[in-house]
């Protein structure tokens, strides 16, 4: 019997928003990969706790590299390469047994780790990969501030904080309702852009969304240093027929 | 007994991608309440069907004028103003027999119609009004593609087709991933808007995206006249670590 290899979305962290099929498929999965950092659980992993079948056999993938190097040294992308193409390996392998399933925090193909998997099992063409989507971690961020996020004709912009300053300036300028992903150390940078551009007081910050010890707050409040799952909003504020203003 | 009001993120179609929690509801509501264009089903009831709760009583919210007069017309405004105010209110008063569950196709924040009714219920402050995310519309239409979305350190754009032509133009140049939302007649400009900035054959349609009757195909490829739930994407292609090219 061959099996598939199956990435399935989580949503923003709250275990009750993950859909239908992908609740059914980790309660019954008995393969299960996810990857994380070194020393840690995963995220991902934390997520599904008390869902997954307790039969499972798990595959957590570590990183060989996250933050000790900068991405632009020669090493790292030779050692990432060599981590995605190893796993490619593995899971096609184990797929020869039956299902496995891939965990994926919010929706994978949203600037998900497993989109790296999923070119090259697509390449390789070894065993049937699946991709189930889930809610973006941001859509479960905005609906902590309890705000609208955008209206008639607002534009939505989701930038990565990693964008070198200038760009993230740029972009930030000429935004109307914003997402910034991926803040964590960038918190400074992104608290520049923000006040050149006259945002930082409609701006918003959510640590761990939905999930256990989530935090919503004025971007002005913020503590100094903020976790890796931290998302900054403003919210849109565009035509709204029938407000009569 | 007081209810509450609870609008639920439907996802983008497949009732499978709705969340747990919201399956959950909607299989025990004994109230529901959706909009919908006069003559037609509503598609966010359509979305339902078989899930709901067979005793449920249903409240369609028919809109007074949908596209027979423009937006910019002073009548609009003052017929939609008067339209959610009385939903405001009969909502509430249906809230003291119990919950009122109101449908939204997709996330209700990210340009939900409830959103207006949202805003109203919470100045009134009569009933709690909870909202639930849902995978959006978007999310579901780029994993009808296969192809991941946004990698590294793409700005993804989500851009209504409703926008003035120039804009929609600059916009659509500016993006890296991109999405253009509300279609419909807007086809037109969306295409020449693509075009001009040299993206037009790298453009995907989807139409129903993970609903019956889903279409995929590259925008070249499009009917003439393409329906409302109708989305255009262009994918990202940044930073890839551990590709190296
Ligand atoms: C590599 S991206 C992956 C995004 C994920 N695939 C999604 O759809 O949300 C990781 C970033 O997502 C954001 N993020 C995802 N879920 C979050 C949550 N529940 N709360 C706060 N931030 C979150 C953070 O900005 C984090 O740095
Ligand atoms: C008023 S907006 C509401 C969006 C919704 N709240 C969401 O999160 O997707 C309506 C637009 O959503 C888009 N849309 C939503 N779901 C879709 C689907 N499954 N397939 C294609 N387009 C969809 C279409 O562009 C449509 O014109």
């Amino acid at each position: 019997m061959t099996g598939s290899i199956i990435c399935v979305g989580l949503g923003p962290g709250d275990p009750e928003l993950i859909s239908v099929k992908a609740d059914r498929l980790l309660r019954s999965a008995l393969q299960v990969a996810y990857f994380r950092k070194r020393g840690h659980k995963g995220k991902a992993r934390e997520l599904v706790e008390g869902i997954l079948n307790t039969n499972a056999t798990e595959y957590p993938m570590e990183y060989p590299v996250t933050t000790e190097i900068p991405h632009t040294h020669p090493d790292y992308g030779v050692m990432l390469h060599n981590f995605y193409e190893e796993w490619q390996q593995r899971l096609s392998a184990l797929a020869q047994q039956g299902d496995v399933i891939v965990l994926c925090e919010g929706d994978p193909f949203l600037y998900g780790s497993f989109m790296h998997l999923y070119i090259r099992l697509r390449e390789a063409a070894l065993v049937t990969v699946e991709v189930l989507p889930g809610i973006p971690g941001m859509v479960g961020c905005w609906h902590a501030t309890g705000q609208p996020m955008t209206w008639g004709d607002d534009i939505l912009s989701v930038i990565p904080a990693t964008l070198p300053a200038q760009a993230l300036q740029h972009h930030v300028q000429q935004a109307d309702a914003l997402v910034i992903m991926k803040v964590g150390r960038r918190l400074p940078h992104v608290k520049a852009a923000l006040q050149a551009a006259g945002k930082l007081e409609q701006a918003w910050l959510v640590i761990n969304g939905t999930m256990a010890g989530e935090q919503v707050m004025p971007l002005t409040e913020a503590p100094a240093h903020c976790p890796y799952f931290s998302i900054i909003l403003v919210h849109g504020h565009g035509r709204r027929p029938g407000s009569l203003d």
